[in-house]
């Protein structure tokens, strides 16, 4: 199922809030669909949110080239767009990351080029090439996360939220790891906690699992220590929207729980995550901005109320495990572990001497 | 908010699957329909299901006394209806510790009987103490709860699932404690999980507290990590459903994850429940039998879809929490501590003593 596609000067984009019981495409003429789509998690997941902000920004520059102003003043709203679209979400990097990369190449070029039409056609080019790179880090995340399992059987994984195919541009990057295992038969079957309060692993990680005919078990969040402490769970992986210098992980709310009951459970904790999810201006975890979202998504599903009214509510949608807690985490580069300030800074020089 | 009563001969329970949205009530004038309350939830939590199901033997021994058989017959079919009664939900032992004890007393008082409208008033006049019992003893539990805080001031107090008055004949197990603190001005506020799959903390825990203006913040199950890891959360209390000779504890899903993450985060963890949730016969938690429900609670939401069709479930009701980690539990004869082989055995001396 193809969840983000560019097609004639539109960003289609599947719907994501309305699985797994319709499936249905929102058509982006307006990098401000594209905004609104990130920011009700109609695209959602830190991959894919920044493949779909790069090819925002490709709607952007052509709004910005109809503006009846000089080529300046045109990259001036450009360049004001692409913030406002940077901001959608806070906490997920790749959004910043993809954003910076693509108007650091046109800030790049810019001396060179004489309209609109050229800035537009340089940022659809990067932005297919940072959709095509998000496919084959997913497909390299794999193989490396596979060498993790290396001579093992009939493993059962743990997950949380949805760190899939329907989350990046490709495979997946935690499902990516399960998607290598179940191919090289290695494994059993996926335990997915459904995440509240939007039910990404229900609608989600169950669905695009299942589409796929790989056994999956669904389980509410407190499920998850009881499938530890039943010996149902060989190891948990799940993904990232930001990882610090230290390798502090913040993830989906509900990830850091998850990696204490594993810690307490002696299962290994793995994380996947793409380079572009490493902040480098980031030591300690507890200085990654959370996003607090609104009150309705814990009171109500789906419209319907689940608690009563003018109740207070906590509704962080990230939480962030400290290193001491992950195992090992995976990248496009190779896995790494311990000491993790040594292994992500060999990651950086890695990918910047490419 | 009363949400059991008998009213000439009925038994009226609130219909606790309506909560928070509408206020509804069952009328049973038929044991079979207090079988199907406690088996649909309508009426839950060990303590009331005991004395609901306490209520509903009533009905049972009328029915039995208009069968046109002999005394000793319809004698036969009470004890039978007692048995299915008892059987409706096999994880509360309070259930059947009510029951067995209405029966034992029918049974030692027959020899003087000679007909059902005798052991029906017997049955009714017990089933009363043991309503009245309830309420003196969550306020005895509450106060023997309230020393474990002496000096303390703006307490934090995280619960999961509804051990309240909603779950009881009173004030509540779990939340006796937190009523009494409040009432002593020592809380800050609670933290409820939701509670899923079926909402408890959402739909009564916030409901009942927010009715008695006790501050309280609704949370998803995954947050109570967060809040942990945040310094939100000086003590967690919950309720039980059944405890062993050596303390291991059953309650409500997710209450092993909750006393794990207390462990990890050093904060106590502290159970609240009567003498009847005492099951003397099992030693260890592991032989506790744990209710296994269907599927639909965790795929659906009052009737909305969330799950993709054909996906496999895990859905225990209840789990188990080792001794270990639990740092006390509030009882109506005082508070128990570890060695819990040792304090328990007191607890049952103490009260086979009265």
């Amino acid at each position: 199922m193809i969840n983000i596609e560019w097609r004639k000067d539109t960003l289609v984009l599947l719907d994501q809030t309305k699985l797994p019981t319709e499936i249905t495409y929102v058509h982006c003429t307006d990098w401000r669909q594209v905004a609104e789509a990130i920011k009700m998690l109609r695209v959602r997941g830190a991959p894919a949110i920044g493949v779909a902000a790069s090819y925002g920004l490709i709607l952007a520059a052509m709004e910005a080239g109809r503006l009846e102003v000089p080529f300046s003043e045109q990259l001036t709203s450009l360049y004001e767009f692409s913030e406002t679209l940077k901001e959608t979400r806070p906490t997920a990097i790749n959004l910043a990351w993809a954003v910076d990369r693509v108007i650091s190449l046109v800030k790049e070029h810019v001396e060179s080029m004489s309209s609109m039409s050229e800035v537009v056609e340089l940022i659809r080019k990067e932005a297919i090439i940072i959709h095509e790179e998000d496919v084959s880090l997913n497909r390299r995340m794999a193989e490396a996360g596979a060498t993790l399992f290396e001579g093992q059987k009939n493993i059962r994984i743990l997950t949380h939220c949805n760190a899939g195919a329907l989350a990046t541009g490709g495979l997946g990057t935690a499902l990516g790891v399960v998607r290598k295992l179940h191919e090289n038969g290695q494994l059993e079957r996926v335990y997915a906690d459904e995440t509240r309060p939007l039910l990404q692993g229900a609608r989600l990680t169950a669905f695009e699992l299942h589409e796929d005919g790989i056994p999956v078990t669904l389980e509410t969040d407190n499920m998850a220590a009881y499938a530890m402490q039943h010996g149902l769970i060989d190891a948990v992986i799940v993904g990232a929207d930001r990882i610090t210098t230290k390798g502090d992980v913040a993830n989906k709310i509900g990830t850091y729980g998850v990696a204490v009951l594993a810690k307490f459970h002696n299962i290994p904790f793995y994380v996947a995550a793409p380079y572009s999810t490493f902040d480098f201006t980031l030591e300690n975890g507890t200085d990654i901005p959370i996003e607090m979202r609104d009150d309705y998504e814990v009171t109500s599903l789906h419209g319907v109320q689940t608690a009563p009214n003018g109740i207070d509510v906590l509704n962080p949608a990230f939480d962030v495990t400290p290193h001491e807690l992950v195992t090992a985490i995976i990248t496009e580069e190779g896995v790494l572990k311990p000491d993790y300030e040594e292994s992500i800074d060999k990651l950086r020089q890695i990918v910047e001497a490419k």
